[in-house]
């Protein structure tokens, strides 16, 4: 039996009240930080630049010399190899400015003759100069410790001298797919009632897009021993995913285990599909339990443990996943669950494909996102916006 | 000199009509296929499932035998090893349905007593069963030829036994960071004029994120010969991005070394930071020439770049990367050309950084993405909606 089901969003945040960010960080060469969550709080050591630098290509000049010059009363100035009255140098784009100037003439407004350079216009103080810290000063916080760190940041840091890091370290999780019906997928033929394993496979890949580490486990059989066996021989990863056995069948034997072991917090979701999920605690550590039927495990998988990874590696949330649109045709959900409905993007259109069917993956496939029906909401009507999480 | 300033979207179909998608496949493991793009049209070579199955637990039984059949009235079925008439079998969810049944009553809805099964609800024929091909059927086209494969795609693949995928092969980018003023970034001590290189690390990574793969190469000082010689010498590659030595001044050298051993295609662009961007072919290899300045390259590289990866790997649009916001005060751009206005989102306002100030990275570092505006365009006013690029 299923216990009391429960709410998708109520599940979700008594999970993930029960256990904590992991806090172990390593030092990594800032090259190998995009993407990374950074796990200190950045202080500028130097100025970036550190020196006054020219901006433009042209000379370097004392600006108040060139007062009232003009294409038709140029102001006449010695090339020169330092700046005093009457004098002039010649500077490239980022070379540092010479002693004594203030300004630089774009050599567009110049002439040179011979060592004599014609400045045909009049320029104000720090024109076309760098000064010392313009893009970074020294002290300023330039990260904040818990940010997703990206190529730009990188560049940044690089800029001041940095080499390398401290960020989080990635969650490990271990994925342990279930089921006497799994065949690994280097066999060959499959019997009637056999079928290929590929939930454990697509929760590795999604597991490490979302930025963890993953174990990838051998298919248990439905044996309540052997189960248990498999998950307290990897309690030294972060976070355990198993795939199937999760519904109240003879044959399912998940959500008993993890409660015998450990303590099972939610087994019965108001999700459609994904009621079977189950999530629980071992030692401490967080258990996503997937039902076998590969649309309700995907469900579980970006509802409930893409939360518990961000949660563990400190991720942020990110902006980017959600696009609107509007419904081609009604979307009916299923009354008292949030409704997962598999749609097709076209245009600014959202085509509805699926809201059951738990066992048709292929509905997933052939979907570029889901509109999430609330409980409380019977269906959309076609010309509805609505947002859609795409799916990666 | 720069060539006429020529519009950036016209520049950008210029270059990118002048070379080829790459065309040479690669054959991997489906578990590392995530992200990749398919280089083949799959149609299924099987049924899933390939059996008629259980789609529940319960009995399998012959429905007709149910007409009736209530929860004060029930039907006696006889729990057997095959199915006839007055005899029922016991099925788990996924398990083959026996021979002769064409129904499952599910077990909430029977009642077992010794070998006689109560059925207390009337089912129709098909009711809880899963058809063959009811997710995949065979001959059924699942993958197209240039689609970018997520993990439910390749669960999907897996599931009909598929162990490898032709995938398009990766464009390979060197990348050459130019400028007698940069120093490697595993050295100490920057004297005046001297900056770290950042803009190669940068363009690496982000070229990584792009679906390449990324050859940097040594710094090359600001000579004609050496910076000839670096690219001649990493023609092997797809792709080649320099940074720096862009623009017309005297130390200026990189588009003329391109032009002297390929084709200038573009140098000028109406693309704001980022004018000094120069464009070529060099043995029908694109190259793309950063202007040093740190947001005049990233410009570069998210306007220019990016789109060359894209169309040399075969890389579909995404649509996922730009997100509306409102603006919380007056954006101005530069007049006649395309303006990369950084921006930071806050509650769905969009907090204008900078326009201008080619050389602050910083200003990248503390936004979150691009308002873009046209070169038509004077400004945007407080409140107007924008789209913003979000800046990975």
């Amino acid at each position: 039996m299923f216990r009391k089901r429960i709410n998708a969003d109520n599940a979700r945040e008594l999970f993930l009240n029960s256990f904590l960010p992991l806090m172990e960080v390593e030092v990594l060469p800032i090259e190998d930080c995009d993407g990374r969550i950074i796990s200190e709080n950045i202080t500028a050591s130097m100025d970036v630049p550190h020196y006054r630098r020219a901006a433009m290509d042209g000379f370097a000049v004392i600006a108040s010399e060139t007062l009232g010059a003009g294409a038709g009363s140029p102001v006449m100035l010695k090339l020169a190899s330092s700046i005093e009255k009457g004098t002039c140098m010649r500077v490239h784009t980022g070379s540092p400015m010479p002693e004594g100037a203030d300004a630089v003439v774009m050599m567009e407004d110049t002439e040179l003759c011979a060592d004599m350079v014609q400045i045909c216009t009049q320029i104000h103080p720090f024109k076309n100069v760098g000064e010392i810290g313009e893009d970074v000063r020294k002290g300023e916080r330039i990260q904040d410790r818990g940010r997703r760190l990206r190529p730009c940041d990188i560049a940044v840091l690089a800029s001041l001298g940095i080499r390398s890091l401290k960020v989080f370290r990635k969650p490990l999780v271990a994925i342990i797919p279930t089921g006497e019906e799994l065949i690994p997928r280097n066999e060959k033929d499959l019997k009637a009632g056999e079928v290929y394993e590929t939930n454990g496979l697509m929760a590795s890949m999604y597991m490490k897009k979302w930025g963890c580490d993953v174990r990838l486990l051998n298919i248990v059989t439905d044996s309540p021993d052997l189960i248990k066996e498999a998950i307290l021989s990897n309690l030294d990863v972060d976070m355990v995913i198993t795939s199937g056995g999760t519904s109240v069948g003879k044959r399912d034997y998940v959500p008993a285990v993890v409660d015998s072991i450990g303590k099972l917090v939610v087994h019965g979701v108001g999700i459609s599909p994904g009621k079977p999920t189950a999530l629980g605690l071992i030692q401490g550590k967080p258990v996503v339990c997937m039902p076998g039927y590969p649309v309700a495990g995907i469900v579980a998988l970006f509802y409930f443990a893409r939360s518990v990874a961000r949660k563990l590696g400190n991720i942020p949330e990110e902006p980017d996943r959600i696009i609107r649109a509007v419904l081609s045709e009604k979307l009916s959900g299923r009354t008292g669950y949030k409704t997962f409905a598999r749609v097709k993007l076209d245009n600014g259109k959202a085509i509805p494909l699926a809201t059951s069917g738990a066992g048709i993956l292929s509905s997933v496939s052939k979907a570029d996102g889901f509109v999430i029906l609330p409980e409380n909401v019977e269906g959309l009507n076609a010309s509805e916006e609505v947002e859609v999480l795409l799916i990666e």
